[in-house]
């Protein structure tokens, strides 16, 4: 998927804040469980959530305002319980930053829940699964 | 109240962006509404909520990274279903931005409602509740 | 031009907090310049900036986490010194927020001047710039 | 440092969003220098900057609303162009997030270049310096 640098998401160097990429891997999740049929809104509307559980982010180069940057989300290991994704964050070949997360599923009360067995063929769990 | 100007809300431009200033308003809302003896986050464990409905905002002097302000928020005219605001923000004695909003009441449907005689006291209404 | 609403620019209450559609407005006024054969960056990298003087936004009804939104974003007004923006949110046919703007072109001192005349073109002016 | 959870910085699940985490350990940062003796704007003044190569985080509990938070920034290694900091954030005794990063210093074409001396002694390097 293709992402556009909002000016409000650059800060005073003129350049992507970095708190921002995990935005942008977040719109990366959503869009690649759309791609696969899925639909978080609706999982949230089941009371089922994913979280956050652990991100590691290795920034190699900077994105600048108004850059149009290419994402690729790929699933990478699924566990009953986990989802682990990896991200490449790119402006055309060049390699900005790449990341990996662990995404849980809990319910309302934030307990861990097992993820049911249709989200799981939804989201996947190939490994193979490539965005874009 | 004090504001410091993070690094994360300032923009290209080495300045405070423009949409984080309704952040600090909200924020002072919140703490007016504390030191009043409201608690905002019980209120919405009731089912109450309060809205935006309108704000309007003038920019007189940018803001810069890491910079220490002064928001005064004050309450200036309440209705059953409605609450105004007035918020002045400063450096030093230098006013950097004004701003008036009118938030109204909802319920968990988002229908408005009137606000509970007991919030209305907390939230004051006399149009003189200072925050500072 | 159309935007998703992202996961991260909900609030508590599940809808979209009430500071990004500012961050919309500015993401339509880029498109719109672009659209027109101007380029921002571009013009920031002559020392010419477009900072925003006041904002009048009215929320009509509230927008969902990951609704595809429709915003049009047009010049009302055009002085030397200042341009007049009206934005216009909607999903599908329903209005959710309106709003104007004044932004004025400064120079990297802050200091007001004239908006060139080639930019003047490039942003229209006619009041009748639509952006969809 | 304390932190309050500001309501803008909360998603629909009603908890913290976890880009927002960064914005707060990039304000340890800053705090733990100004501590310090340093002025990261005045740094900036002098076309040194501090950015991020990378950073590491585990989300363990989630952090609410309006909750009074603790985050203590420690140095934990530093070399002549690099810094790695751990973070943790906590509600009472509680941790609620770890984490740890690496910044490097650049000059203002972005290149990697030896962090000063002064600086050096500024930012301490004992691996002790707790910011509380």
């Amino acid at each position: 998927m293709q992402i556009r640098v909002r000016y409000s998401e650059t800060d005073a160097m003129g350049l992507l804040h970095h708190s921002n990429y995990l935005t942008y891997f977040e719109v990366g999740r959503t869009e690649l469980f759309r791609a696969q049929g899925g639909n978080y809104r609706h999982m949230e509307e089941l009371g089922l959530f994913f979280v956050v559980a652990s991100i590691n982010v290795r920034f190699r180069r900077p994105a600048g305002y108004d850059e149009l940057l290419t994402l690729d989300t790929t699933v990478t290991r699924q566990t009953p319980a986990r989802i682990e994704h990896h991200y490449e964050l790119r402006r055309g070949d060049l390699v900005l930053c790449e990341a990996d997360s662990v995404i849980a599923c809990v319910n309302s009360d934030g307990t861990p829940v097992r993820i049911p067995d249709d989200l799981e063929t939804l989201t996947g769990g190939t490994g193979e699964a490539s965005q874009d």
